[in-house]
């Protein structure tokens, strides 16, 4: 198997994307990993690294930046890392693409280049969620504005990706709206109600807030608006909570010392779950070929776990599957 | 100053309204608390705390259930609690009206029987979020559907309740949206950007999720439908978080040793923070009277400030803030 990497893409590049190959290359034999990215940048870094392994590397020199427009980037830099990378999964010269850059862009680039999954209306970003169950969130912002038919096909994708790849026999796909009863919701929650209720998964109605966390459900479906403010609302308040229990067990004599006891024994598991880097990556789902994205910040850990991610995207052959299910919804309508 | 308390609205009615109430008087002499719901059963509670001060009660024989259909059972129950209380304020025979009940069922009652301010176009539900600076985030719930006009009348009656009723001077608002940048956002967020432009208010632009936790605004206006989840879905994390540091604190004898310290110590103040009862009690904003929704599952101390927030919205003359700013919005455009 043949995962190509971006080596330019995310905070930490080329470093973390060069180490994180290292390590995925060295605790998974069986994966080959294509590096993306220019040249001689790339031959000067593994040389300041003794033991790393040899690696195909493909040239591509240009970089499209966090902070560009996505789509004009992509038609712009047609040497760019993402866009070369794009080209390689298109060619089947590599089986997935991994990238730590910008979510948009591998998006556009996605589409330009691999298009999209016979019958799929839209490609939507999905993740895992830092729960203590499988819990898998979808769209999470590759479309702000969508119709009930589209959170139909993120439902169907979300829950086959969730049972194929993650591994939950039988997942409990909900739809995520203001209420649980049937009825509630916005006009477009609503109408979709009806549409993923004649799929054959396992719908279990709509999810609250609350049910992302509590582990009623395995797939929850949304708008990328709502499921973008969903989870950067929970980064931003998992944040507020870790630096006010820091600031707590450095109040006073006695915090001091829970803290000073808490930190090494009982944090270390929650950080453990709680954190970005144990998730692995976010797959592009709807796209014609394995697309995942690392977050921004991605140590050479992360990387590393996006690989091992990709490479089970392949294996489960989640793309055959969801072109089989979107022509066997077809043709029951 | 009199406030109207619904004696059977949520889960602890009538115990924790009664409480409650005997709490706020004692509390804040300057308030008399007027007693809706049914007579012999408030006199035969009341007999019941052997140094209860005296009440006015208003008679009312039914109530809204937690899970009834709001607009039906308002309609139905001419005698509800709700619908009763809505009057006296209506009346002017009470200056605000208090309910921890079905919120659906109080904006019903209070849209029906008290109106909405002159301008409105459609009321929405706030609250104050538990975060270490005043937050205040709308809708929360009452339009799962807004049109972008929607969106820039609840900024400004945010911006308003933030500063009369908060004490927040020059109130930062935020639009949320899925990015920071104009032009990010769903249509109908993309529309209101604009619109609330032209507010005179303290307009920062778009606000991410993290941003809703980080203090970088004070109010944050949303549709009902984006604002209930990101609510719901902060209260299941948090309780994720709370089940998991208190297994953690039982899983080894150090991490035990570590949570008898902080348990009493560090962790009572967060507590405290993120209580909902300390956060007072969610106002309607845009009815023609000062509404508070208090949580359902509300204790004596919640139903006590409730009672003071309420006291607060009627000291500032938010109601006719809102009526003259709407109409200076009105003769700009």
């Amino acid at each position: 198997m043949r995962i190509a990497l971006d080596v330019m893409g995310g905070d930490h590049a080329p470093q973390s994307p060069l180490d994180g190959a290292i390590e995925a290359v060295r605790a998974m034999p069986e994966i080959e990993v294509v590096l993306v990215g220019p040249e001689a940048l790339i031959r000067e870094e593994l040389a300041k690294r003794a033991d790393a392994p040899a690696f195909d590397i493909v040239h591509a020199s240009e970089v499209i930046g966090m902070d560009e427009h996505p789509a004009q980037a992509v038609r712009s830099k047609k040497d760019a890392t993402m866009v070369v990378g794009m080209k390689l999964l298109k060619d089947g010269k590599a089986d997935a693409f991994v990238s730590a850059g910008n979510t948009g862009g591998m998006l556009a680039a996605g589409i330009f280049n691999v298009g999209r999954i016979r019958g799929v209306k839209r490609p939507a970003l999905g993740s895992r969620l830092p729960t203590r169950h499988p819990m898998f969130l979808l769209d999470l912002g590759a479309n702000a504005d969508v119709r009930p038919d589209y959170l139909q096909q993120f439902a169907l994708m979300g829950s086959l990706y969730a049972e194929r790849v993650l591994g939950v026999r039988n997942p409990r796909v909900g739809l995520l709206s203001n209420g649980e009863e049937e009825g509630k919701g916005n006009e477009t929650v609503q109408e979709a109600f009806g549409l993923i209720q004649q799929l054959p998964i396992n719908f279990g109605g709509n999810a609250e807030g609350r049910d992302i966390w509590n582990g009623r459900f395995n797939v929850i479906v949304t708008d990328g608006f709502t499921g973008n403010i969903v989870l950067k609302s929970a980064e931003g308040m998992g944040r507020m909570i870790r630096d006010m229990l820091k600031e707590t067990f450095k109040s006073d004599p006695l915090s001091m010392l829970s803290g000073a006891l808490f930190m090494p024994f009982g944090y270390k598991k929650i950080k453990k779950m709680m954190d970005p880097d144990e998730i692995g990556a976010a797959p592009l789902l709807g796209l014609n070929g394995a697309v995942l994205v690392a977050h921004g910040s991605s140590s050479p850990y992360a990387i590393h776990n996006a690989i091992r991610t990709a490479s089970e995207v392949v294996k489960s052959n989640f793309i055959g599957m969801v072109e089989e299910a979107l022509a066997a919804t077809k043709e029951n309508e």
